[in-house]
């Protein structure tokens, strides 16, 4: 069992100026867009089939399965953003509109409770004969959480029911037993589903079906592998990538790092981590946390983007953190955040209450550093400000011609798209923001209440009675959070708050007074009997940051990169013309902040004195013998880098040139 | 008809010790290996089926068509280095070989004079309905010029002869005349051959062939385009890259820049230029012009690759040219010397003598310039020291893992392989090392030798009688280079010599006695009456230099290169360990060069005091708040770019770091 749960969202209110307004784009624009996309009537866009598949299997229309296997699922992830949004807010429009889908989708199910329609529609004898490449399982996996989340909105319980009887069919079929079929999904998404449904249900065959999936994964003989040869199945990926572009090669346990489909890698870890939180497997919690360190000390962008490669969309080695192939998928970035978040929960804290000398396993800020650092960077950057325009890849360097005419580059978009064929990314974008809640804080069984982002908002802490922690903020742009704490009668539990790792210096309040917690693994903790009308003022220090990485990064040799509290910053041709790598800034330059309310939504800007090469070369030559470089100064402009792309093609880059003065 | 002819090989002897031990090399090693590769008798290497096939077409054993459809060009390549290797030295066993080979060959003609194994295993009625993909008139063009080849050292005709009755029966059936098919080889490369055999037969049927080829591709309508929906063809590789992949999507002389296809581009420039020499026509070799200007002063890398996209090994677009992820096929800079010769010899030199202004057109030392560049560089750089594995793509910058784990550097070989599949590379440089003396001098009409390379060896100078023209140099290590004149009775003409773009002080004795030679257009020329025993003495002075590129090339910002005379080096992990990215060359660097009898064949090394970036940084992190780099003394070594990959895996780059004093 868990020893720290999140926050539901019925506990949460968010009133943020920052999120106010994505959460308002996600009710009000993103999910109405999105629901058009699934029905195919966007101009312009590729057509989705979604909807389309579920009436025709559900016999509402006639006609065949069309479009990639795994269409369901965005169903699944657009329902789910539908619960988030239903539980902070009423919208009996958008609730009819769900309602009448689930109707839609339910009347697609099978007698037996078989739900899927690529094989409804095709071959129903061959369901399961292809769970390495046909989605099967992950489509169910979404459809659960859409599930879930809908009747945890609603309290209605038509689609839960259908998805429980579709999952006990799966649980009936699945399993070590003799009778039962070995295998996994090819694409993980179900095991992390399951985890959620035992946690409702706490039904344990549940928790005991994600555990088999886990186990058995990638034990000898490879299922996929018998499975490809008995079916006569193409082989998919494992030609180029062999099993591990599926987390299928060897058992999960005994992954040295982080590899193949980033996707599946991060949703795998979720169902390991959410397993071993509940079952207290330590074996499977260490695989958990190597591979966490794995990915976030060696595999990720500053940005929090994961999974460099575009072939197989998948994790690349060690330092290779290209900034300009990237793939740096927005599933992948919202998945590490969905990791980051079972990690927490799964954190054995209680062993070592926040007092206590740290523990030899420190879970401690890290996760939700990352937590933070992909929110507001590699996911928001997936989506325009205008909430319908979306990126599935996540570029830290753009040369738009590059894009254009060099294939290697050419999977990296300057444009983001209206939507796409494989839309997996625009839904998980909604789901996540619509969910904010769940990530902000966590509370353990003591009482504890972990604060882990800065978002203004009322939240009910539920100790005793029910505390009101009122959040008041403009995070990111400024570094000061005023918490005020109103339980309904005193009540002592601890309260602590993450010490973000961009923070070098910061000040607390209690009532007015200057205060000193006490700091554990990254988190600054206050005890005591909390009663109405107290109030802690956490002011985090956010001066510019130049960031180095580390120089086993090839790609990032001789660069920096800015960031400002949690926002990485990046320059635009739009501000700065073109050959922003002709650009250099000197060690010691200074940097002046701005808000610009109109601009970019409301954006804080840098600016600085910097220098440019000067280009006295003629066109037509390419070598000379070298003379010293002569610059000419010239004031720059950074923008956050998730506002990236709203104002027309151009170059971007986050990494730019260092450099160093005599 | 062109003004300058290049040397034939009958007229020269080469002695030098640099080319002396790859010809050698050529002769007793290279060409029996690749006899046995066409042969399919490499252990462990992709059969060719090259002469396989052709037994199978000429009935003397059964089986179908094998491998590629360009199989035969191979033993055009080979048969071509025979013949070059033959003209130099009598060697009876591969004379011999070459006979058999050759009956072989031309047992395979059909009746009508046609010949390509490919159409006579499959369907001889679908014979020329694929000219975009199927290379057919591409290996015609390669026969034909080992026929040639083969024809002038041995005198023998009767491959020569057949290859006549091929090209003729080609003749009869493309043309302007209404009844003849309108189309082009998809594969450019019998244009320059048919110029070849205009040249030896004075037949004018050939350079009209060759014209019309040029004159009619990319003219509307798209014949390929046509020719795709007629037969019903795949559209090759038409798709991604439309039919500029051919140089096929709108007439030659519009060409704004090269494009498609590397190795295509670069062998219809020699069409082309070979075509505007011949007929005078200034259009064409305007188009010419304008295109090697867009090639060696935007396209080109400084070892002389060209064709930076892996995808369809083609040009990219200007400036862009990545040192990790290149292409830079063998063949291409192969291409490229064929296309500088052809400019050479198409020159309108006698417009304006040497002694003259220089024109506006000006062809000038440009020419042998990049002959030399990519001679000594990206072309050697294909082969093994010891001649028996090959490079298909030359990258100027490898990290081992990443070429085997990053999908997106995977066509990067960190060794060179037996053999390939599509084996174009291997017999091409075979052929170029081969016949290199044909590059080396060119005459005009009026007397003038103009000496573009500097091999050491003797040339007979045909001027009235002969001047045996004889050249002892240690180049490229050595600056120095000695040519003794004897005429067989005093002769007046003009001597002129490049000055390499690379040498910016050099002096000049006849005779003992210091002169100053008149220098146009990038040559050094002496006009005298020559008499037995006259020696010029040339001293390039040849201190390293430190190379810096176009600021517009990005991949080579804050980088340099170094290259002593014409000779590009590089970094490799054997001498100087893994991370070569953290080295930095500090301005105002010593260098020592050092000649190392027992190393890489015999090599000059460069080495320097250089800096390494002391990498303090744990394993699991990446970002951090920059701080003062900390450099460590480190003394490194450089070896010249084309002995590179000889001592096993490891990491290489030709562009480093460089440091600016304060």
């Amino acid at each position: 069992m868990n020893h720290f749960s999140s926050f539901k969202l019925s506990q949460a209110q968010i009133t943020d100026p920052f999120w106010g307004r994505y959460l308002e784009l996600v009710r009000t624009k993103v999910l109405p867009y999105q629901w058009e996309a699934l029905n195919d009537r966007i101009p312009g866009a590729e057509p989705s089939y979604c909807m389309y598949n579920f009436k025709a299997a559900a016999g509402l229309i006639k006609g065949g399965h069309k479009g990639p296997v795994f269409q369901d699922s965005d169903f699944g992830k657009w329902v789910e953003a539908v619960g988030y949004v239903l539980s902070g807010k009423r919208d009996p429009l958008l609730e009819k509109t769900a309602d009448e889908a689930i109707d839609i989708v339910c009347a697609a199910q099978r007698p037996d409770g078989y739900l899927n329609t690529y094989y409804t529609l095709t071959d129903l004898n061959k369901r399961w004969t292809n769970l390495m490449d046909h989605h099967e399982l992950y489509c169910l996996g979404h459809l659960l959480e859409g599930a879930i989340a809908y009747y945890e909105a609603t309290g209605k319980n038509k689609f839960l029911n259908a998805m429980i009887r579709y999952t006990d069919l799966v649980e009936k079929n699945f399993g070590p037993e003799p009778e039962k079929l070995k295998g996994y999904p090819g694409h993980p998404e179900l095991e992390l589903a399951l985890i959620k449904l035992y946690r409702i249900t706490l039904n344990e065959r549940y928790l005991y079906l994600a555990q088999f999936f886990i186990d058995r994964r990638g034990q000898a003989p490879l299922y996929f592998e018998e499975e490809t040869r008995k079916h006569g199945n193409g082989n998919g990926w494992s030609g180029s990538h062999s099993f591990h572009y599926y987390q299928a090669g060897m058992p999960v346990r005994e992954l040295p790092d982080a590899r193949g489909h980033a996707v599946r890698m991060v949703y795998l870890l979720c169902g390991m981590a959410g397993v071993a939180g509940e079952t207290g497997d330590t074996s499977l919690m260490d695989a958990c946390e190597r591979l966490w360190k794995n990915i976030t000390g060696r595999q990720m962008y500053i940005t929090g983007a994961v999974g460099s490669l575009p072939h197989g969309e998948a994790f690349s080695f060690d330092y290779d953190l290209p900034n300009d192939t990237i793939y740096g998928e927005t599933c992948a970035a919202i998945g590490l955040i969905f990791f980051a978040r079972a990690l927490l929960e799964a954190a054995p804290l209680e062993a070592a209450p926040l007092e206590a000398a740290p523990l030899e396993r420190a879970p401690g800020s890290c996760y939700a550093d990352v937590m933070e650092r992909a929110l507001y960077n590699a996911v928001l950057s997936g989506m325009s400000l205008d909430g319908n325009r979306f990126f599935y890849v996540n570029p830290l360097e753009v040369w738009p011609r590059a894009c254009e005419r060099d294939f290697s580059k050419n999977h990296v978009k300057i444009e983001r798209q209206k939507w796409f064929g494989c839309a997996c990314c625009p839904p998980n974008l909604a789901r996540l923001l619509a969910s904010l809640a769940h990530y902000a804080f966590t509370s353990s069984f003591d009482g504890s209440l972990l604060m882990h982002l800065f978002i203004g908002g009322e939240f009910i802490h539920k100790t005793g009675g029910d505390a009101v922690i009122s959040v008041k903020t403009r995070y990111p742009w400024e570094g000061t959070v005023a918490v005020a704490i109103s339980p309904e009668k005193p009540v002592k539990f601890r309260y602590a708050f993450r010490i973000p790792s961009w923070c070098e210096t910061y000040g607390v309040t209690l009532n007015g007074e200057a205060v000193s917690p006490g700091v554990d693994r990254g988190y600054a903790f206050l005890t005591r009997e909390w009663k109405k009308g107290d109030v802690i003022e956490i002011t985090f220090d956010m001066p510019v940051r130049v960031n180095e990485a580390n120089p086993a990064v090839r790609e990032n040799a001789g660069k920096i990169a800015l960031s400002r509290g949690p926002i990485v910053y990046c320059l635009e041709e739009a501000d700065n013309g073109p050959n922003l790598h002709l650009l250099y800034l000197p060690s010691g330059s200074e940097f002046k902040t701005e808000f610009k309310e109109n601009l970019l939504g409301g954006v804080e800007t840098i600016t600085a004195d910097a220098l440019v090469l000067r280009n006295d070369w003629p066109e037509d030559a390419l070598y000379r013998k070298a003379s010293p470089p002569v610059y000419n100064p010239k004031t720059i402009t950074w923008i956050p880098y998730y506002a990236w792309a709203n104002r027309g093609k151009g170059e971007m880059r986050v990494w730019m040139n260092r450099l160093l003065n005599s």
